[in-house]
């Protein structure tokens, strides 16, 4: 091993596992990077399937299981993995051992079934690589302080992989997953939308939290706490070992490592949203909290909302929530109707929400006006806006999703040649 | 809990607990003996078919697998069924928690896939059951001194239950399986076979390593040494919940205990034996080992011999092996010839070798003469004839074996009224 060899966390997900032939691939993966010339430490998912089999278990013997035993229960699928990995491995000569997550230790709190990681000792699995032994990971666990096995939530294994690589201070972690990247814009919609080479952290998170579903947006927010360079890749593409000059992927780093920050990086859509217009209601200092406290209250999650001036010292509130919601918070306000004050509630659950996101938008201007100008163009009607620092996002009927999202792609220059 | 509580190791094999219906009629058995006032301490094998699964996507991926990886990845199948039934358990309101072997812990040796245990600290189960929870333990399941997880062989749950009733000095070691006890012979042959009450840790021995497949032999030989009554009894049954006046099952216990000492306690046959007859081998001393040397080498486990004086300083050699063995044993004698100077070679698959067992042989006359003149009297030719302390056997025809061991039941008194 050259001093100063890279040192790379592999992770793979429960489709790259799927199935033997699949593990078999992942093997091959592996063993380029370490003929490369790297130390790596790979992570893993459940065979795809598992995870959901165990947890039905669970459910149909008592939808209010013990989350202590559902842990226990659904950690083996990734241990299963890890030591079918480590048989694989060897077996194209690679040494290598598996991992459970209490034998690292991967040290987590107790709140069991979304349990968070408090530390982890990673000296054995840098002596293990640093002994030319490839260590597989059970991904998606750790062990609480009374020596109990504890998950980390659906998707947790990016977050394992993740902490993995801040805790050994690795190179890069990847992200092997079934698809070859970050991509502008959803490319069932969008025939040219192009891979992104490499995107920020804050633009990630915006991309996964309003539907993109690369990455656990948890494992996002812990790169960018830790400053971990994370890559996409995908397990299917015979990819050649990806060195840092051509990285096939895509790349998620901090702002200061991306060179061109394009005005826009991406645009999103999420179809999980319901429109929710209150009427009339009086116009007074707290009328905003009358409506919205007792949505907090029923853990509600209320995302865009204007409020516009009426006449007669009344106003009419917009806001969003997610569909799946809707219902309760049709039933929660009727509940409030008097106390809020309000004549009329009308929802909507036939619309989309779509934004554009990108870094370069904070020194750039013109970046909502583009978008108004391109939806008004199309006659699509403009529900609802909200904006950040590095996103503007929009309402419209859910019909308009596919025309708008195209639009704007074009609009933004971001189609591929 | 009152003082002396009688403490109770239950264990349920993989059939019963095959899906979910059945580890919630477990958890019904177990509440009982609860509910009863004893302390249990719960021992669970792999949901049937699991273990087998596991097993092959080793065996897929390398013939050779590494046995550390294979422990870790089979192992999973008895922790996947002690979580399921703490869960199953609460369910019914017992309080409950799995345990995994590394979390007690049982350590082991470092023979991956079938280690031995070295010692049990049973202190942590003990304040569990003396808090009021019931424990449930994976299995088959240890931990070596590295760490990493051990197995003890298949069918290890009845000695992982065996060694923890030893540990913690419980009443008895209950083991619930698909029969409801052991029987005088196997009830597929003869209908008026009787369920043994009470057995001794030697009979049990002889009648499991002739074919009778309840209890794991390792379980027994470990309950003998360690002196841990074990009772047999079936899952299926709505037992009662058994307590020692009148308990359901078979007891497997030291010969003090048992009263009542029939001269045949049980009739076994095995199926699985092959006869190999060597002839005119030069009468000298030594011709023994050079026959059994070979074998023994190549790991072939001889079990009847027979030497019979013949003419001319010649002698005929006759044994069995297990019917697995035999071409290959035929290759390793026929490479020997010329050292061995034999004449002529016979084998023969078609037999089966049937025996009779009972502690109470050494203080009767005549069983053996009974046995000889039982099957003389329906014109069985005895091919093979070994003895021991507490059995004798003998090898016939395998066309005989249900007349025999119908016969032989009959003439030892062992027929149901």
């Amino acid at each position: 091993m050259p001093l100063n060899a890279p040192r790379i966390v592999m992770k793979f997900g429960g489709t790259s596992v799927a199935d033997l032939d699949r593990i078999r691939n992942v093997a091959k993966t592996v063993k380029k990077q370490v003929e490369a010339g790297c130390e790596v430490t790979v992570v893993v998912s459940a065979m795809s399937g598992v995870t959901n089999q165990l947890v039905g278990y669970c459910e149909s013997l008592n939808p209010l299981f013990d989350p202590c035993e559902y842990d226990s229960i659904v950690a083996t699928g990734e241990q299963v993995t890890s030591g079918l990995l480590a048989i694989a491995l060897q077996t194209l000569g690679v040494k290598s051992r598996s991992w459970a997550g209490w034998q690292i230790p991967i040290l987590t709190d107790d709140a069991h079934s979304k349990a968070r990681i408090k530390s982890i000792d990673s000296s054995k699995l840098i002596e293990c690589m640093q002994s030319g032994v490839v260590p597989v990971v059970a991904g998606f666990q750790g062990v609480d302080d009374n020596g109990r096995v504890a998950t980390l939530g659906r998707g947790g294994s990016d977050t394992s992989a993740v902490a993995l690589a801040a805790s050994m201070q690795a190179t890069r972690c990847d992200i092997y997953t079934d698809v070859d990247g970050i991509y502008t814009t959803d490319p069932r919609i969008v025939k040219k939308a192009k891979r992104i080479s490499a995107i920020a952290y804050e633009e990630m998170l915006e991309l996964a939290s309003v539907g993109a579903k690369v990455l656990q947006t948890r494992s996002v927010e812990l790169a960018m706490k830790e400053q971990v360079r994370v890559q996409v890749l995908s397990s299917f593409d015979d990819n050649p070992a990806p060195m840092e000059n051509s990285l096939p992927g895509s790349l998620v780093v901090s702002e200061d490592e991306i060179m061109e920050k394009e005005q826009v990086t991406g645009i999103a859509y999420s179809l999980n949203e319901a429109k929710v217009v209150i009427k009339d209601i009086p116009d007074h200092p707290g009328i905003a909290a009358s409506v919205f406290a007792p949505l907090a209250r029923e853990n509600v999650n209320v995302d865009m909302i204007v409020q516009s001036s009426g006449s007669n010292q009344k106003t009419d509130m917009t806001f969003t929530v997610p569909k799946t919601d809707l219902l309760n918070v049709q039933k929660i306000l009727e509940r409030e109707r008097e106390h809020i004050g309000f004549a009329e509630m009308l929802a909507d659950d036939d619309v989309v929400k779509i934004s554009v996101i990108g870094i370069g938008m904070r020194s750039h201007t013109g970046v909502a006006n583009t978008m108004f100008k391109t939806l008004a163009e199309r006659s699509i009607n403009v529900q609802v806006i909200s904006t950040s620092e590095i996103k503007v996002s929009v309402l419209v009927a859910a019909e308009y999703v596919e025309l708008a999202v195209r639009a704007l792609h074009t609009a933004y220059g971001l189609d591929a040649q």
